[in-house]
């Protein structure tokens, strides 16, 4: 007995003692009215100080989990065990549909498999090397020195008033008119998308976006049992005639679309296309979505207006945004500009599912934003993405043959490969030589795309990106004939 | 021009400004083509150093919204400031059924209005007074010291894995078999109670809960359309023979419990009782969801096992929790124990939703609660809450005429007036005279409960706790005869 207490780093010992003799009650190891050691007898066997045990004994009596007698000893206490008849349970047939749906659709469980030996394209977060570290740590120190006890507390369903304030001014910059408008703090993009759709009247139920699209978004149309109908891109964005035929065709609940370094075609929509966009939905009276993704990480290039700013005085735009595409993908913080009165109602949603986004990482990323280091940060970051990029698009110009190639900046390119090669096959293929990218068709509203890919630089080192483009290069030359 | 320039504290002087001049830009005050003035100019004129001008415009230029002429100075850049015919939808008309009953329903939107100079029993949030923020800082140190990137950066829809491991130990030693057991970090509580309800196949569409109960749950449920069957409450927990002629006459889906310090109520569950519903949910082949709420908060008696414990190799039993209610709710980080098959479909919806709870939360907390400091918070806590609650039930005893009073412990009371006398007018008065509290029909699942009302005292003074009673008292006698 006791001869399996083994001591972890970095943890008191008396709670390692106190946690072991638990679960030795509780399991039923140790008996009600069981005589435990002594302090000293059990010190000398354990290896641990006489304070320790006594401390551990202390608040085990203290837990009700033994009792003390005087001149005799330390006594289990009677610890209900009690087994109810075991019941098994098939937990997969209490299972909705829609959550069937979500672990089909779910990319991280059904994708290829690779490890950290490989090339991987796969992903478009930040960085990480990047991460301006010590500036978040001090951000954190000040702002705890500032209100530490209010930043533990409960918070507003709103958000953090100061980063509120703070991005209202930051939409303003851009161009917004931000009367009459209003911001959600959400748990990153993700969930402002899914808050909007599950407060939103389904009248027709049927939605617009650019084809091919966001994974996650697309996702979330297909949970919220949406129809959707995508519309092909151009190389200066989404085909705006196409986008006309369909509105005139078919009524439609909104629009979702992504005007800066579109995912996954990487695509900046012109300042034109901008305008024509907005017009026809003006004329159609509908609600444009809009997806503020990686707007900030423009290489150069004049200024373009989130749609929100065309929109002027209209609150027909929702705009959704997050600093963690290029920030902090590890807090979750995001946010929803839009007319008052659908925030009025999308806080009412927030306060029933999260209560609130957490307050630490509001309050630190406010301190952070205000303090400027974003700013600076956005420099480095820029510098670094605009190499990675010019040497991606680089490779690939040498290396692939393809039908297709888009990408004006940000994070990833998207390639169309000739002759129909699919982009599955092909990742087979690479997989085996050490480089996984997404494949495209995960992206298309429809069926199409089975000739499309992803890649994603932003994680990778110069060398590779140069190395594992030419291994799909040579891969489709000597696999796919290419 | 440029005199309504107004610095504010704490933000670089540059950023400032070039904000300043991008939202003159963009809304048009600053016209295409038109000449800026010299940085010297504009030094003299807004009292700044030249180097902020000269940085403000550099990066104007960079993000395309200026330009430089050689040997002849600056100029606005072309910049489309187009408005869209302005459209103004009504957002009202498209909220759902499912988003306006949330917002009718939201006690914080529509609760009694109160400010911070009256005394309010409204809370049960922990006293911010008590926050141990030096040992939080030193933990989130600590972390970001040995992986700040990590920490930072995207992780994983299941959660963080060391607080998971951490967890999976702290339910074992609770007494709960946790082989075939899985985790999922939530949101806090909230989020993993709205997951739950939207992932399981609603067979029935009828559950079963203690009657009061959680308000939070309670919305939660209508907004998912359950039909809820509510038990009373006997003084050591629900009323078993209740709950037994509920089963047999009708199917459930699931029944809600909250055995520790039961929300409103205060009631712990007794052993024997624990044992009742477990042999009798076994034998009816249901779930239960048990809100693991407060349980840490015992200030004295003998160890209770959760129902989670009782279950032994059985699957029954969805053990929801966080430490947020004693530790801090600002952080957002709750946590599901069940079933691995059920967690591995959680998991899908959750990353379909939001991804991930923050990184940052999870390792901060994870840190700290691994060097032990929340052993030693919580001895603090409890004699400081254990004070408060035994003069809380003092000065009730003394000063309110009531017919049932309730609380074992924990952050609140819950009492039933007598002569039926209406909460809610009692509140009117009441808060005319400083004092508020919640009145206990919003616990309640049918129409019952007018007459209760919860008293929280977690974050009151020891002086507003009685003084704020003794009012409730007077109140009574002198307006309502009580």
């Amino acid at each position: 007995m006791f001869n399996d207490f083994k001591l972890i780093d970095g943890r008191p010992v008396y709670i390692q003692l106190k946690e072991y003799l638990k679960r030795m009650i509780t399991n039923g190891h140790l008996l009600e009215n069981q005589k435990l050691p002594s302090t000293r007898e059990l010190s000398t066997y354990l290896s641990v100080s006489r304070n320790t045990v006594l401390t551990a004994y202390a608040d085990l009596e203290q837990e009700g989990l033994i009792y003390a007698v005087k001149g005799k000893g330390n006594f289990v206490s009677q610890v209900e065990t009690f087994n109810a008849p075991s019941i098994q349970l098939n937990w997969k047939d209490k299972i909705n549909g829609q959550t069937h749906l979500a672990d089909e659709l779910d990319l991280m469980k059904h994708g290829v498999r690779w490890n950290h030996d490989m090339i991987s394209f796969n992903s478009i977060a930040p960085d990480e090397k990047l991460f301006d570290v010590e500036n978040f740590k001090r951000a954190f120190l000040n702002r705890m020195a500032i209100e530490g006890n209010i930043v533990l507390n409960y918070g507003y369903a709103r958000g953090y008033k100061p980063l509120i304030e703070y991005l209202l001014h930051y939409m303003e910059v851009k161009g917004v008119d931000i009367r009459n408008k209003d911001i959600l703090i959400t748990n990153g993009f993700t969930e402002g998308l899914d808050l909007l759709l599950s407060s939103i009247h389904k009248k027709n139920g049927r939605i617009l976006c650019e084809n091919p699209t966001h994974h996650t978004a697309l996702k979330l149309f297909r949970l919220h049992g949406f129809e959707i109908e995508g519309i092909d891109m151009e190389d200066d964005g989404i085909d705006v005639s196409k986008l006309e035929s369909s509105l005139s065709k078919k009524e439609y609940d909104f629009a979702y679309l992504i005007p800066s370094y579109h995912n996954p075609t990487g695509i900046v929509t012109s300042s034109e296309k901008r305008k024509e966009i907005m017009n026809l939905f003006s004329a159609y009276q509908l609600p444009i979505v809009e997806d503020g993704f990686n707007e900030e990480l423009r290489y150069s290039g004049s200024h373009l207006a989130p749609l929100a700013a065309f929109a002027g005085a209209g609150n027909n735009v929702i705009y959704l945004s997050s600093f963690s595409k290029i920030l902090f993908p590890g807090l979750r913080v995001g946010w929803i500009l839009a007319d008052k009165d659908l925030i009025y109602y999308l806080e009412s949603m927030k306060r029933a599912r999260t209560i609130h986004t957490s307050t630490l990482d509001q309050a630190v990323l406010f301190q952070y934003l205000n303090d400027g280091c974003f700013e600076k940060y956005l420099k480095k970051a820029k510098s670094v993405y605009k190499k990675k990029y010019e040497l991606a698009v680089h490779s690939c110009l040498q290396a692939i043959p393809y039908k297709r190639i888009t990408g004006d900046g940000g994070l990833h390119l998207f390639l169309q490969l000739e002759n129909n090669i699919d982009s599955r096959s092909l990742l087979e293929k690479c997989s085996q030589k050490g480089v996984v990218f997404l494949p495209g068709d995960v992206f298309y509203t429809d069926d199409s795309g089975k000739d499309t890919l992803r890649l994603g630089f932003s994680r990778l080192k110069e060398r590779e990106i140069t190395q594992g483009i030419k291994i799909i290069g040579d891969t489709l030359r000597n696999d796919f004939g290419g």
